[in-house]
């Protein structure tokens, strides 16, 4: 008798962002003349840079002749961008990270859900709260957390470690020791950033008690202060502890183009095994790697012209973000974020919970954002705005919010 | 303590095709003269047909300037791919499916590997021997089978449905039922195909006994014969017991551009679960959709232009399954397979394993095939040649291998 995954039944509803798709479209068809704005899911909106677009056109080119098209790529990625990304990504930010040890993929979505497959069912997870639903849903469909607590709002089996105002959003190190640690910074959805010596914290904490800290650095193009660690192998120790997920989507607009990375040391053995190993037998075995074509625009992201062109690009979704927390601010909201990251997280005003702010916002203003509740329990009362829309529209969703919410 | 995915550590060895690839590389950097001929790996060498690549070269255009840049791609696919799929690979050929049972994604070597996921890990799997090793594999890496059995050479738990020369390489209904089958027709590796009829029992048998079919027809584009199916749902009752993979690698050239897609019709329920939910809760979970631009060459491919250069350069590889075949065949080698697949399946000669022949025809013809035995233990004696390779390629190799193998 054919029996399901179990584990899948244990999800509460859709995952967040297709929610949200449903209820904006509902809303539309009903209010056909209403302008929707969305600050919501974390999309780009402005178009790929004319280097990248030069690389695709070339690349396709290629692929029309016999002399120059290319079929299956390797496994773990061309070499022509894994060297591009170990130089400028890490090397030329003084951290040993060499080719062999980047895994491209299809993007930093499926390896942060993908990941938590080489590891045994028995881990212990720990998480931000709030935090992207990828990290914990994957760990639930795999059966490595308990049920879904009605009371708590959240699994049981897994540690959360609460980012609140009261503690600047930072998470504390946990008191139960986890094996599995999914850090997010530039943090996702908070905004908020950590500095080096707080990441020292965790890589320390980590290979003192032999836990794995997954890091995901999707965000790292919106750093803008000093002092604030660009990837996790700048701290000592990370290359014996930390397997770090990295995206094209968010520093080069490649949300609809799909790429993104893994790197995994060889020096990052636990249970006698290199993950490093395991990572690629699951690469060889379920993935036939990102398209060429892909890879070609992912090489471009580091030519001369298209880092030029990307600091621009990331330059205006940065005005957007200082438009959004500094209007807000002085419209008297408790806004925070916004400054290491796009996304701006605010309390919702009065009592109101994360998802009536969601549809007072969509109905008052046409305005859609993302509920913080929709990250986890400790995101309740809050709400996320993006930096990804068009600067026309994020100045028309502020003076919108400003005229119709009173606080 | 972090554990690591024990079940990583029953897979012997590597991946088939990575290990080939690693003989390859190390024979030709000690024989750099050697012109190596490929026709192992099942990688085309043709180039994209111009109708795809003008709409490859049109979507990039499109993702240039802001009014049509796309973002992040609706979780399971575009509708313009989806409806253009629906119509052409199934209603009109009379089967009922519909655009919102088609999962669009980044090609058959993904969706093989993680459908497994949607299903609880007691289900006791059935493949065939030999077989893509994707199947066995995954299901291994999940931990849905035992350990690896040196004496038989094959996994314990699993039901291994022979296909040799016998039987005419078709399986035969399991005595022992099983919960998942996976189907591979027309086959890879042995390049036979299925009657309508054949496939009926199939589909008969799961209905009866509460089975799904995982059904991988990859290859359908080169089916050459009457009353061989190209679609499972083909047959009756398809809709209540058989889930089909499909892929754009072998019919459009996409091995390099990736894209493919999973068809779960709605009344497919196990377990009191309909499986097309699960599987949209996994995509919208773990994946991002397949990029925009690749999806706009899936549409190109049904296209009056596309369809009729596809045809030719399918044409073009079936040219060489029946030089493959007919050169074969007259110097005395046992083949099967090319007629309805871009497979030839062939015995080897002498009392040679299938290793051994590869290393013999890799020495002496500088000619590159796949072992039998890398499909499971019954492909032991058995070797597959592709039609992949240029025409010119393919008359060279089977020269050589005239010239070389004595039989």
């Amino acid at each position: 008798m054919v029996t399901v995954n179990h584990n899948y039944l244990k999800l509460p509803g859709s995952y967040l962002f297709s929610t949200i798709g449903k209820k904006v479209k509902a809303y539309q068809a009903e209010h056909t003349d209403a302008r929707i704005i969305s600050l919501g899911i974390g999309d780009v909106t402005q178009p790929l840079v004319p280097a990248i677009i030069d690389s695709l056109h070339k690349a396709v080119e290629e692929m029309a002749h016999a002399e120059t098209f290319r079929g299956y790529a390797p496994d773990l990625g061309y070499d022509f961008l894994r060297n591009a990304i170990a130089k400028n990504d890490y090397q030329d930010r003084g951290c040993q990270i060499c080719a062999d040890e980047i895994f491209v993929s299809d993007g930093a979505k499926s390896d942060s859900g993908n990941i938590q497959e080489i590891f045994g069912l028995d881990n212990k997870v720990a998480v931000c709260d709030p935090v992207y639903p990828v990290y914990v849903d994957t760990n639930v469909m795999a059966g490595r957390t308990g049920f879904y607590n009605t009371q708590r709002e959240n699994f049981d089996g897994v540690i959360y470690m609460p980012c609140r105002e009261e503690n600047g959003f930072l998470p504390e190190l946990p008191e139960e020791v986890p094996d599995l640690i999914y850090l997010c910074f530039p943090n996702n959805p908070t905004g908020g950033a950590i500095t080096k010596e707080g990441l020292q914290q965790w890589v320390d904490y980590a290979n003192k008690n032999g836990c794995v800290i997954i890091y995901d650095a999707a965000y790292e193009a919106y750093i803008s202060e000093e002092n604030v660690p660009h990837t996790i192998y700048e701290c000592e120790g990370a290359r014996t502890c930390a397997i770090e997920l990295r995206s094209f989507s968010k520093n080069a607009g490649f949300t609809g183009v799909r790429l993104g990375f893994t790197v995994i040391p060889k020096e990052l053995v636990r249970d006698g095994v290199a993950l490093h190993d395991l990572w690629a037998r699951r690469h060889g075995t379920k993935f036939n790697g990102a398209p060429y074509i892909v890879q070609r625009a992912g090489e471009a992201v580091y030519s001369t012209e298209g880092k030029a062109q990307l600091k621009e690009q990331v330059g205006y979704y940065m005005r957007n973000a200082k438009t959004i927390r500094e209007s807000l601010a002085n419209a008297g909201f408790s806004v925070s974020g916004g400054v290491n990251a796009p996304y701006i997280w605010l309390k919702t005003p009065g009592k109101m919970t994360s998802w009536e702010f969601f549809d007072y916002l969509l109905e008052k203003a046409n305005v859609v954002g993302t509920p913080g509740s929709g990250f986890g329990a400790q995101g309740e009362g809050y709400f996320r705005l993006t930096a990804f829309g068009t600067y026309e529209n994020t100045l028309e969703a502020i003076s919108r919010i400003e005229k119709e919410v009173s606080l």
